[in-house]
Parts: structure tokens; sequence; C-alpha cells
């Protein structure tokens, strides 16, 4: 066999392995798109038993990790790709560790919705809550599907949409404040609403991390610190230098 | 040249590079060990400026995290380690992700511990956290050393802290609801003292988290999602593998 060949026959095997691996993480992330709406019935449903299921059903996301991690280590380990092959191996290392604290936000919500329950919290439809769930999962499902197809731009438009998110949760946590003044009787509501939206609040975080995995795997470009509109830049210029 | 001084060449240099690594990690967090001790007197204190200069130092951590990362992405690719030496990058790049969330959560105290000191708050001491910040500060600096020395034992012996730090951390929410309950005029006071007491105890669950990583570069065990114990078992494990 010619060198060139083994060389294709390489690339083909590591194609292979990171369409599996790819497809491995679409699960991971399904799954705990899945949690997410399911914890937030519960909370919205009152069903305690329901929210008890979500944060057990916890451990499977942590062993999703564990198994795509250890598969990541070998594939570099065995077919020791370099550049833009090794930054997607990395960016699914980064993007997995981020769906696992996903999952970690998950299971408080559903630890406290299920307690919430089992309490004479009674028939709150938690309204707010409600909206900012709304904005977030809507947020990790595209933020999955821009990873599914390597888009960096629409990993920018979703990682954008965190600001909304986080313009919603501080006006929550001040109407939860206000609510405490008013009435101590607020008190354990309150916080209980506050350390959901929180909870939520870093959802959206994660996800706007995974977007900018993406760009970095496509682009080679490390735009966590930067302004979103510096890192559309930057983009814009990695795009000119390839054409160029 | 003989491979087999190629081999040894390649894997001095690599051996030289991973020392620069290592040095660097250990910059970065010793930096990032001063940011909180800085973060915490200015609450204590009711340095205003102290604070701002603590939570516009952020950036340069992140800035530290980023190009660290490069190196560890330019390593790979150059020395296209395997097995136990993938396994120290590995370990850095996840370490690395650790510190600057650490460096986030201290921005949120130092931030906070600014706003108070501009407000009418006083003279307040801050007792209860100024104890959680001393037993997760020296979890920090005790978990940098044993990433330091790669000690195992060390790692394990500083992750069963966090459940100290957890405990003082759900006493101090319980005694903040408490005081809430009993007057509204303790709301802001409480409510400033839970998010803080929230980020040092992130800290702790971090620095745990820092705890693993260098388990799972000596052993090759991932124990995260384990019990401490049952990591020990395993630990102890390989040990008695490598010497049979």
């Amino acid at each position: 066999m010619e060198p060139a060949d083994l060389g294709h026959h390489i690339s083909r095997r590591f194609n292979e392995d990171l369409e599996k691996l790819r497809s491995r993480v679409l699960q991971m992330g399904g799954f705990v798109e899945q949690q997410l709406e399911r914890a937030v019935t519960a909370l919205v449903e009152g069903d305690s038993r329901l929210g008890e299921q979500v944060a057990l059903a916890d451990h499977e996301v942590n062993q999703m990790e564990v198994s795509i991690d250890e598969e990541c280590g070998r594939i570099i380990a065995m077919r020791q790709p370099t550049a833009s092959d090794l930054r997607v191996v990395v960016g699914i290392i980064k993007t997995i560790t981020d769906l696992e604290r996903i999952g970690d936000e998950i299971e408080k919500v559903a630890m406290i919705a299920s307690r919430l329950a089992g309490s004479d919290a009674g028939n709150d439809n938690y309204r707010e809550v409600r909206h900012l769930a709304k904005l977030v999962t809507e947020m990790l499902h595209d933020a999955l599907h821009a990873f599914a197809r390597l888009d960096s731009q629409e990993a920018l438009a979703v990682a954008r949409r965190d600001r909304a998110v986080d313009d919603e949760y501080e006006a929550i946590q001040r109407q939860n404040i206000t609510l405490m003044m008013e009435n101590p009787r607020n008190i354990r509501r309150a916080l209980d609403v506050m350390w959901i939206v929180r909870a939520l609040e870093r959802v959206g975080d994660h996800a706007k991390n995974i977007c900018e995995y993406i760009v970095f795997v496509v682009h080679g470009k490390d735009i966590r610190h930067l302004s979103l509109d510096d890192a559309e830049k930057q983009i814009r210029g990695t795009a000119t230098e390839r054409q160029g």
C-alpha cells in the first residue's frame, strides 16, 4: 500500500470515528434537552415523582460524558489528528463538559421542583420561570443544531441570545426581591424561584459556551473572551484569508 | 540518528514543553488564589476600589486560559503524545477551564464587595463569609500543590474537604433565610451574602474538579462521578495491577 493510500485510509477511519462521536454528542444533547423539559414540567405541574425521576436520571448524563471523553482520548491517541481534525475532538471534549454541567443545573431544578410539589406551594404555575425556561430550552436546542451542522454563523446568532436570557433573569430576580420585601411570607417561595432561575440562566451560559466552541472548531479562533461583535469581525477575517 | 535516539529526543522536547506548561498553569493558579484573597479583603475591609481592581483583573485570568489552551493544542499537534503523556495535556486543558471559572466566581464576589463598600452597609465584618473563604482558599491552594507534585493521594484528601465546604455553605444559607424572615430590613444584606457564599461554594467545587483531573492524569481513571471512597478503591486497584 502506498503512503498516500495509507493516509487516505487513516483519514477515512478518522472520519468514521468522528461521525460516531458527533452522533453520540447529539444523542447526549438530546437527552439533556429532554431532561430540561421534564424538569420544568415537574415544577409547573407539581409532579414530585417526575422531579425525582429527572434528578435520578442525571447519572446517565454523567456516564455519557465519561464514555465520550474516553472515546475522544482513544481517537487522539490512535489517529493522532492535527489542525482542524484535532480541533473537532478538543471541541467535543469541551462541549460534553458543558452538557454535563447543564445536566447538573437541571438536577437542581428537578430537586427543588420535587420538594415544592410535596409542600403546600399549591397551584403556582410559575409563569416567569416557564418563560425563561422556554428561552434557554430553545437556545440549547439551536446550539446543538449549530453543532450538528458545524454552522458558525448560527452558533454566533444563538450566542447573542444569551443577552436576552440574562436580562430576563435579572428582571425575575428584582421582582422576587420586591416580593420578599413586601411580605416575609413570600420569602421561601421567592428564594426557590431565585435558585431555579439562577440554574436556568446558567444553562444559557453553557449553551453559549457550546456556540463558542463551534466557532473555535470551524475557524480555529478562540472567541470566548471577546465581545460577540469582535468575534464576528475575527471570523470574517478568517473567511477573507481563506478566500485570499 | 537512530530511531531510538529520535524517540528519546522527541520525548525530551515533550518533557520540556510539559514543564513549561505546568509552570504556566501554576502561575495562573497562583494569580487566581491571589484574586480570591483580594476579593475577600475588599469585602471585609469595605474597599470598593480593591473590589473593582479584582473584577477588572479577571480578564488576565481569561487571557492566561486562552494562551495555555492554545499551547496545549500546539503540543498535541506537534508532539502527538499518547497514553499518560496525552492525559497530562488533556488534564491541563480541563484544569485551566476550572481555574478560569473560579476566576468568574471571584469576579462576582469582587463586584458585590465593591457595591457593598459604596453603600451604607457599614462596618459589617462578614465573619461567616471569612470562615467559608478560608476553607475554599486553602482547598484551592492545596489542590494546586497536589497538581504541582501530581500527588493523587493529596488530591483525594483535598477533594474530600469539599464536603465540609458544602456543610458550611448550607448552614450560612439557613441562617440567612432566618434573618430575612425575622426582619425584612435584613433581606438585601442576606441576599448579598447568599450570592457571595454561593460563589465561594462553587470555587470549592472547581477545586475538587481539579483534584479529580489529577487522579485521571496519574491513574488514567475518571473518578468524577464516583463517591470518593469508590475512587480510592479504584486507585488502589491500579496501584496493585502496576505492582503485579
